[in-house]
């Protein structure tokens, strides 16, 4: 197993040299006061992370897909109805868990490839007079299709039909690395996990609760124990843990997010958005195009790139796995075979993605595609390239 | 935060240098066929560190409790009904979280430091001529109160009783520490963690499940989904993983079962219960005693010592801490303040055992016990001592 | 301090992953069997990796300066005359040595740019009637101007001459990486270090010595004592080490040389010549030439680039360094200022390099140096690449 | 290899886990700035170790007898002369050296378990009226007997002869573990090495040299480079090294010493006395005796222990190694069979030195001698526990 060329899939991502040392810990008591000294900071930095005054952090020994199912159970009934769109894959499966917990969907089937559509969510939710619906779940970055939804659209949406639902949103492929705002966009729950925007290996699911969502739960009767945010609150007001915690993980996104936070996050997103944009003039280099529909809805954590009619993207990622050591993203479901997909979130460089990009067109010109090499990573370095000394000095 | 001394809590162990380093693997594609080469052989191991022939192996980003968590939801519906003992406070969080799902939990209670009562066990279960009950659920080595119970006389009972409950065993503190057998006791869910027996960090729920129980979880209607095998086996046939596994964990752990099999189990719990006997021989040459009623009840993972009467154990523990860096188990629930634990599971060798006796006596006088300073240690040498060369050669 | 991007200085190389966790071990005792079970393999090891039979294998915690300071006070005396060629940096810096241990140094200036001249060599040697001249000292791989000699004609021009010189050989930044025939060649001593080819950490002198040199050291007279061979030789012979050894590098040594041999050599050289010739092939396309004057002189580790009159190479590393995070190496001595270099060595995929071609690239164009972005890695990519299936399945 | 075991052995030490992941570094370019970020700091916390003002510092990737060598070739010429004490291997090896380099060595022979004798060198020194002596050679720890030697004494010696010759001090196994005064004592040559006191992998020869000590180099003929401390001390000037430094090791120092100089250097010397002391209190209640003849010269980093006339010491050693995974140091040269060392310097705290001491007394009663199990342990844990708080409150 050689690990000498960087990841280019959408999380895990590439793992910095001094998180990886901080989460490689030994053993300690967790039951010390040491623990609390790991656990407190690091939730009042993801607290920051979240652009939340006031939201309550959660750390479960799970991952995102455990963040969704903590989200429901802690705050719905069985029966309950949810609001969702079905815009990818990780949309689809959470509109499937919430059926496998006994919820109502109201399901909005959505082209993969387009954002949550708040326009139909409102007239819904405007329709929805009694109140039926409980959560409106929506996610903001669907990795499937490289697409970013608006949330403060879906927010505004709501306000306007005068609902009063819960808003969870699914943030796991976006916290950390593109602008994402809590209270602004009055969400309730925000779901994320340990392995994208934190930069760490997965095994946490990281949970912001609002007051309302807190307060719902007091009343939601889907059952939950290792999931319960109760008993979660009330051990780490002790200092504690119901049971044992991913102590190394947790010490890791101490470290991660004091990195974030001295980074500054606009400057965390504008560095994502420089390297995903030149991942994009590389694509158009190419002369393809992405599944996202418009530029409005590009990711800047992950591309799906979309190949030629006829031809298997799935071949790509094979082929670049093989031959040169180099882990891309395969499409999932509705989009598979159709794209492939490149990550470029969390501990990346603009000379590492150029090295993705490299990669890929070797891997598409030996598969017969009509790809000039060199094309994208020209188109890329462009963009990249921080100019001529003799420009910035007048600049 | 210093590292220098070896933890003496019942879990997580100290970690094998080579254990750390396995678990702290760059980012893979958990998508390519590199996973397999992980997950298979670890699932192989595990298989036979349970002693099982066909059981089905299953890793959850998790702990022990969503290991549980797991056994009840995939072979159990609201309203079934369960035979459990109450012993100790992992037996206690296991019927807490019964009932938490909607499970009718026939109680029977034992005092701490009793183990299972498979003759009462076996009264119930006859007496249950409907077969109303379930499953039944035994906790292999109560971790609060260092007791073993015996599942080999619960699986006695039950036959004795011709009854088909399904039986879950929580082997969290004694698997790969202690013996187990899956398949001789009739065990149909086994669930332990990373951080015990596998000297892993915290992050993993390993189970075992058998035929009969994978098939009762067809008609179980608890919901589920992160926790849902089916999912898992799925997803394990291809390769995968129904969602971002802990790979660096998994990792881990094909290289903790590669260490306990090539040692040869019997050999890993002979170390187990050698060390185990210095600590005990070593709390009697202070003149206190364990927590475990009898002998035959005595844990070769963790021993709980019970202090005298009007002394706080916890104390002991706090001072350890604090004076000398060394991490002991404060007694938990019903024997908190009675007792203190020392863990020896895992990670250790008599000489680290030996300067945690050394901390304890330490702290013990401090506090004002009448324990003779190098009185236990000498008891423990005195068993541990590989014997005079003279008396080998004779021998 | 950031580490994403990867290094293409001309050593130490990027470590690779295993190797860092060889390295990094806990203490031992030195003066146990342990060992011997470390040092031994890795002589053996390097013993193989020299392609030699019977040469004496020794490791100083020291550098490749210290492993030329090894060869000259454990084989000639004070007033001793040698043969070398003065063609670059290391070279130069090897004279400089031997007039400070007091040996007269009959110097071949040669062009940097060029090789070792065999032929003057051959005439030197052949009017050196008396055999005054009592060892050769030979670059095989200069670093700073990326020229490969030919020690192979060395040593013909030797035997043309009948001469009875030793050969001493500096193989630092060759050894590991390209062909290198200690025996074949009839190499009395070869130098090197850990942190080239071997993929290690600074920190180990490794040094061959054949039965003549090791011989010609009983006669010599130059002081000695960190650096004397009799002191190692008698002190392996007990599985032990004059002094304190570097435990840790010797450990990842063994596991170097191990990944060297299984790869085997020829595959090793074959890697390096493939990566190195896509390198020259960027700069071909840049338009700009190498400080190595014909093909056969070309490195298979370094690149040495001229860039054109007036303009200052060693901007483009500073400018790497800081505005790219990426290191490349500056002109040393004579061509200061003249040549930038690309490490090609070690631990390096093809996509690695590519990205730092890929980071020269943008950086000259930043400069204003007349370089089309992406024409270099077009280059390199149409040689790495594997080529068409179609095409395979035809070949 | 199992490491679970702490080393007993005069060093390399433990290593703290903060220290051993600082030198685990990925490859930076050492001739860029980043380099001059380690070096630095690590030359001024170094030279706040030594406790002097102004010595200029110099790190070698070596180990302590290179700085020996580096102490010699940079002061003296063939045929000067010096003065020094044989009370041991260390400084036995320190004599031997000198007369390989061709100096002349007045040799004061003592016994084993004495200290430098400074009345003798005072009458020495006095006698030598034409100051034919340049240097003289003290090693304030003997790590081979435990011995302690006052350099202020000799310095005083010295003083009283008004002599003018160098002092130079082998504080290898003293030298960030024991109280070091460069200035006060008037020291012109300090030497150590990374693998004691400073709790890092062997590696570095560690020097400060006076301005006296730097001045005498400009006369000096032996014949030196890769120890030329001109050529450091040039390269330092310009943030650079004279040949590739092992950074690692440099990062490791530089962490090493801030940690030192954060606990306060008299907290570090107290800590050493402490252990120190418990193991000698374990020695006492053995009935045994240190090779240290009298208590001012005890070492606080190493004890050797007497074992009985007819008794081969060094068995303790090898069993200790195989029966218990514990490395304690042998007896070398004049004391070989005669002593066992434990070596308490570095990482270490009073828990694990209770572990070595309760490991010696097993594998002492497993050879026959009649030690009482615990008792040493009984006497060092009275030695090191914290007391009663009633006690602590009361005072």
């Amino acid at each position: 197993m050689s690990f000498q060329n960087p990841v280019f899939i959408p999380g895990p991502t590439n793992i910095p040299e001094a998180i990886r040392k901080a989460v490689d810990m030994p053993t300690i008591d967790h039951r010390s006061p040491l623990f609390g000294e790991i656990l407190h900071p690091a939730r009042a930095n993801v607290r920051e992370v979240l652009r939340s005054q006031a939201a309550e952090i959660f750390f479960f020994p799970s991952t995102g897909t455990g963040g969704w199912e903590t989200a429901l159970t802690n705050t719905l009934s069985p029966g309950d109805k949810v609001l969702a769109a079905r815009n990818g894959m990780f949309s689809h499966r959470w509109i499937d868990m919430c059926r496998r917990h006994g919820l109502e969907v109201e399901v909005v089937e959505t082209a993969w490839g387009e954002g949550v559509p708040a326009d139909r969510f409102e007239a819904i939710l405007t329709a929805d007079k009694g109140h039926a619906i409980k959560a409106v779940l929506a996610t903001h970055n669907e990795t499937a299709t490289g697409v970013r939804s608006d949330i403060a659209a879906v927010r505004r949406a709501m306000d306007a039909a005068k609902h009063p639902a819960l808003l969870f949103v699914d943030g796991v492929s976006s916290i950390g690395s593109m602008d994402f705002r809590m209270d602004d966009w009055g969400i309730d729950i925000a779901v994320t996990g340990s392995q994208k925007g934190f930069m760490l290996p997965a095994g946490l699911a990281i949970l912001g609760f609002s007051g309302k969502a807190k307060k719902a739960g007091e009343a939601a009767t889907l059952p939950r124990t290792f999931f319960d945010i109760r008993d979660m609150e009330k051990s780490y007001a002790a200092n504690g843990y119901p049971y044992t915690p991913a102590v190394g993980l947790l010490n890791g996104l101490k470290l991660a997010t004091d990195m974030l936070l001295a980074e500054g996050l606009d400057n965390v997103f504008a560095r994502h958005h420089r390297i995903a944009e030149g991942v994009r003039r590389a694509v158009g280099a190419w002369g393809l195009t992405l599944c996202a529909a418009t530029p409005e809805l590009y990711s800047d954590t992950v591309s799906a790139i979309r190949t030629p009619e006829g031809f298997n993207a799935t071949d790509i990622v094979s082929r670049a796995a093989k031959e040169y050591g180099v882990a891309f993203g395969t499409g999932l479901g509705e989009v598979a075979g159709k794209v492939f997909r490149i990550g470029h979130l969390g501990s990346l460089t603009d000379v590492m993605a150029l090295s993705g990009i490299a990669a890929a067109e070797m891997v598409m010109v030996d598969l017969g595609l009509p790809i000039t090499l060199g094309s994208g990573v020209a188109a890329a370095q462009d963009f990249y390239r921080h100019g001529a000394p003799a420009k910035k000095a007048a600049a």
